[in-house]
């Protein structure tokens, strides 16, 4: 089997994907002797390593299920959760702003449950490095679960830690503070941020916005926007197009800044 | 100078941002003996290659500007352009939904002015590959040229070609079609897709929204879904905060499709 | 009594609104000797009769509800429906756009439940007068019984007719169709219009839209204009000021245009 | 003249608009022997007086102006201001959710130039009334002039009085701040309201409404709600159908309360 064919098809040790007639989706890695049981029937890995992506497969009791490679936002809905993830249309954004890419090196807090984490580690790559705080080990332990069970460990360090103390790194490219008071953790954001890096926090409240901007006017933080994303889905049906009855009205406000350099007087 | 110092200053090669307080910024790629002529005065790239990033500097005629390292948005932003460019809201959506991150394949069509085309080089980094075709030969020289000026050209694949006559590539996880009438390229898409391969669109009226739908549910795409992203941002002044009064209502409706497999009946 | 006292009082004939603590509401038509059995117990109308609006009052089982008089919005999400109702964003602004007010003379087709009927009957008031047409007999009697209960049958004239056969009146202010394919009436319409009078259609789907402003070009109507409302509600906790999660992202597109009168040439 | 025909054709005394074809327009009251000088041209009113409602007329340059029936939303574009004016799409769900409609008792403060003033006579008609209440003279005279430019006099009580020292009248339908701190006027409002009554603010930032909403829950308001009106218009062209590409974001947050009767203990 060559290179190009073994792409199409899925290998063990993939993570895979498989959406049933009802939408209801269920995240694998795949291997070899294992069986996954859906409520709709039993299907074996062995059956889809092998298996080209795309393809339908049909369970023990004759349900169908596409077989897909999953996307980020796959896998992050697929998480065992305890708290609030962060939605995609938020996360691409924060990544576009914040300029988190290939090879950037990340700073969150608190690790959640390994969302936000696992949308770092993906976007980064081998070259680049997210370090995972958070002050509560249960929690930690869910993201770093979430985050190998992805096989993303290898470029994410998670520390257990009160951010009050300040972070172990320097000069990285980009600070993601999602905590419910971020205004008390901006000078350990500045130390470990690189001059003119990026600080990003994600909040509920018009309360907390207010303080939170209060705080960065008054640290050497400049060029802040508050900013929020209203995402509106249609009805897919070609010849009645109109927007879903309901949506999501609000998730947060973004606030983004730059760590600014004072200059010294001479 | 050790590795961690000179991350934190800026080297020759490097891609630095000017700020100005009017908010007018220059992307740069820092060369020794290169002089910017702005309108508020020279600065030399001799006195920013090893300046730390983050600082302020101060033209010959005494305006100040910030210095930093350019996010994605930045440099987006800054580029030449005769094509609207897609919006930091829209791209970083895409990048999430159609799963583009480091190492991901992608194809898109056409090269526009080349913003699409940098975000998806910086998000797929050096382990991943985007080929970008277009059938008018200037405009894909405008986007080459682009891509060059940031040395993301190790990562793209410029094609001239009329997408009609089909892609070159076999497997690629994710195919963006920015052109005004997707529709009559669906089948050349899918053909390069890996089987469940995401294909992505943005346009900007909803007759050609309603006319993509009817055609991908004619050809093997299934999971289609037709989104807009309103972006609203806030003016920053803690004791008064508010939106800002006016914002940009349209930029493109969103359609995100996977190419499913048929079942072939034995 | 005096009549300043009396308006401050609810009086036997007056329209009253109940408000639990649910926020579950009950209008009554306030009737000597009758009784309203709600779900947390009876209330006597003798007992309101009398009482100052605005006032609390406890039902048989120590249930207190607050005791007010209707708004329009109360009044027409009370009323028996087969049907949407239009929504007081959507209403109001169609009052305004339309030039609806005391005095107007408008004509409605559809009656639908009756609720935007009711919506007009009120800002038209005892000068103005409305002309409510349906082809559908049950229809419009849930129509007539809802405007009748509000006191408002002196205002309405219902009238069961296909409006394919034309409306019998001519010169009115405002002619609204809500109606599923309003561009068979157009012509209909411009007939029963005044000059320059107001045209105004609610249609939810984008395929309808884009057919009746191909049908308002081709006929005498211009100044056309489809527009569309958002509602954003907050959760109202000073100290945790945010929107409510969730929203209704669609109820339909406004469409208003001005019957013009052709030019004849000499 | 019969009536019907008298109504379809303008009168001396009628309020007219006329529309060039760049959208420009005037309000006029019909006066025989009187000339308006537009920048295209002299048009004389002794013309307009008998001409059809809808009909085009040509100014004495040559250029064509629709000739039309004012709307609300028309007269109050077209008054001198100094002030912002709330809009349409405001005004409309404020008459809503404040029940306001023909024969309704309003109090307004301040009386800013006019424009909700018109709106609220308008549409309480002639046998409702409006108290608008200011303490700026210069203000209230703009205001005057403007109501008395459409002939609504007769509805509108000006009152010029420091609402501090609390409203003339008792038992009124509602209430609107539009005031810099309503917070400040509440036990006047309240005092001023029906039992019942409802009470109606707009404000520009997110610090007034936390106030406000602080103020309302310490004194006898209840079913407080905090709600914004996002308006989206659409680019009317058949065959592109598509939002227009800018849009007003913020007006104000609208915020709507009744006043409560507490409950004395026996």
């Amino acid at each position: 089997m060559d290179s190009e064919e073994s792409k199409q098809t899925a290998q063990a040790g993939d993570l895979a994907l498989l959406v049933g007639r009802d939408r209801k989706t269920f995240v694998l890695k795949l291997q070899p002797g294992v069986e996954i049981h859906t409520h709709r029937g039993i299907v074996s890995h062995d059956a889809l390593i092998g298996m080209p992506w795309g393809h339908q497969l049909i369970s023990h009791t004759g349900y169908p299920y596409s077989f897909f490679r999953p996307s980020t936002d796959d896998l992050v809905r697929d998480i065992k959760r305890t708290t609030q993830i962060v939605y995609p249309k938020d996360a691409g954004y924060i990544l576009m702003k914040m300029g988190i890419a290939a090879g950037s090196q990340v700073i969150e807090a608190g690790s959640g449950s390994g969302g936000l984490t696992i949308i770092f580690a993906r976007a980064v790559g081998s070259h680049g490095r997210v370090y995972s705080y958070d002050v509560r080990e249960e929690v930690q332990t869910l993201a770093r679960q979430n985050v190998e069970k992805l096989g993303l460990e290898g470029i994410v360090d998670f520390k257990l830690r009160d951010i009050k103390e300040g972070f172990d790194e320097r000069g990285v490219d980009a600070l993601f503070l999602d905590v419910h008071s971020p205004w008390y953790y901006l000078r350990q954001a500045h130390e470990a941020l690189v001059g003119g890096g990026f600080l990003g926090c994600i909040l509920p409240t018009m309360n907390q916005v207010i303080r939170l901007c209060e705080g960065l006017t008054k640290l050497d933080f400049g060029y802040v926007e508050v900013e929020e994303l209203l995402l509106r889905s249609y009805k897919v049906v070609p010849a009645r197009m109109r927007p879903m009855d309901r949506m999501i009205a609000h998730t947060g406000y973004l606030i983004f800044a730059r760590a600014l350099v004072p200059v010294k007087s001479k």
